[in-house]
């Protein structure tokens, strides 16, 4: 009915896995609004916020407006299925298995966002230290507004290298880029390292010194 | 001494409901603020933040900037009477009548910035998918900023089929839309729609289930 | 490498003060972190969004992006500074002596966020009591926002005349422009004076009626 309205899916190996990290993330909001006894659309805002968070307040900063999910409606549908499996699979998510699996696909997702930021912040002309901040505002602030609505001080900030692990992926693509690199393997190569860094810390239980 | 900045009022029904709206949300958040001792300037930045929340979020997301409550300065004086109105009767505004009455401007409030936001969405050209969702964030998310600010789990989030009154009332607005219907009593039908499903929901103590 | 991309600082005496501002901003914001035994990384963040977080809304409100922490990196510098900072003198830094001091930094920093917001809304032609409100958003929200990702209460919004008196300077800022002072000795008056009602109200323990 409006299907004029939609433009076409830009299908190419970033953005698979952009939409599987807006999957996986929004199915860790969709975990904690369980946690929190929300309705199933509270679930949904949940899921929302910190699927498309980070990113949202990455356009909104830099001014790219409307903010990209506004521009694609596919962003709200991965939603509603992360919601649907999140619904479906409910007694088995609590299990080991799952949540191995989970922290992967959440991994994944934070390398794929940070990319994604740091791109964007180049698209737009801006310092690369700018970017890097970029980068990690997209990775990681939508599991800080996802925190922050359930009430908790947001996990991101305190454990396991997770802030690290997107600024240094960070560092390693704009420095890449001022070399002239440009291709997929670069992005490819920044992603497995922010994926890296991250499994590595939480297989070893790294954290870095309070200071 | 600074007429000259103020745009004439657009005044309309949508536009009547529209304010009282913004005073109803502004006095629960002034309300909330008074649990929490909080002097009549906090009281104030917290009726702020509820009233004008929303929609503020709204028109970032979508690049409407300045956004509303700077281009029409009649927002700050609906949101500063809200606080004197709570100040005055900060004794009978727990009582029962009074609740009941604030609950019922609340589920107006409600559907009015729903179909405010919803209507935003469609000016801008964005898919109607989208614009259910910023309905949605309109009505909800002054709420939202006001639990957060109060150090709470969002109620709106938890109770009361809220979001889904909001989100019923947008698909209904975008599908009479859709048939080419645009006058005011879409408008209406919408607006009395969302405010229905809610008094409903809280008569009889309607949540929905959670997942 | 980049500093084709850096744009001249532009050295004044507002500009110093907005730096200072932002350095005292970020380590209340670092050292909120320390207490809740953030990383190092967890501790910048903190320590960002307070530095920069109320002129950010500011910015993204008003429609002025990308916003000014992007178009200037010595800000993002400043910040890291502030981490350090706090890192080194981490046990000197809650003794009396020293809380004593970032008090008075702090009450700069509200006083020149204060002008500063007041006077960009100006540049934007918006209504003086739409600038009041700007200036008290970049005064107090980046505070709002530490306490938030702690998960507290906004202590400005419950103690000693914060609000207040930024509201108070930017009365004053607005009443002397539309009397066509417009020199730095409005500036510095309307920043001395929201820093001296402050530490009056520290100094005395003075709180707003609770309504």
């Amino acid at each position: 009915m409006f299907s004029e309205l939609i433009p076409p899916l830009p299908w190419s190996f970033l953005f698979i896995q952009d939409l599987i990290g807006t999957i996986v993330f929004a199915i860790s909001g969709a975990i904690a609004a369980r946690q929190h006894k929300m309705d199933i659309f509270g679930m949904f805002i949940l899921a929302f916020v910190t699927g498309v968070g980070g990113g949202t307040l990455r356009d909104m900063m830099i001014g790219s407006t409307p903010v990209f999910w506004m521009k694609q409606p596919i962003y709200v549908l991965m939603i509603s299925l992360a919601v649907v499996i999140t619904a479906i699979f409910r007694n088995q998510i609590s299990r080991k298995s799952w949540q191995t699996g989970l922290l992967v696909f959440d991994a994944i997702g934070l390398g794929v966002f940070t990319v994604i930021g740091v791109q964007k912040g180049l698209d737009f002309g801006l310092h690369p230290l700018i970017c890097v901040a970029l980068g990690g505002v997209t990775g990681c602030f939508g599991g800080v507004i996802r925190d922050i609505l359930r009430n908790e001080v947001p996990i991101v900030l305190q454990k396991e290298v997770y802030v690290t692990a997107s600024l240094i992926g960070g560092v390693i693509f704009v420095m890449a880029n001022s070399f002239g690199l440009e291709s997929d393997w670069v992005y490819l190569a920044t992603v497995f390292t922010v994926i890296i860094i991250r499994l590595l810390a939480i297989r070893f239980n790294l954290n870095l010194p309070k200071v």
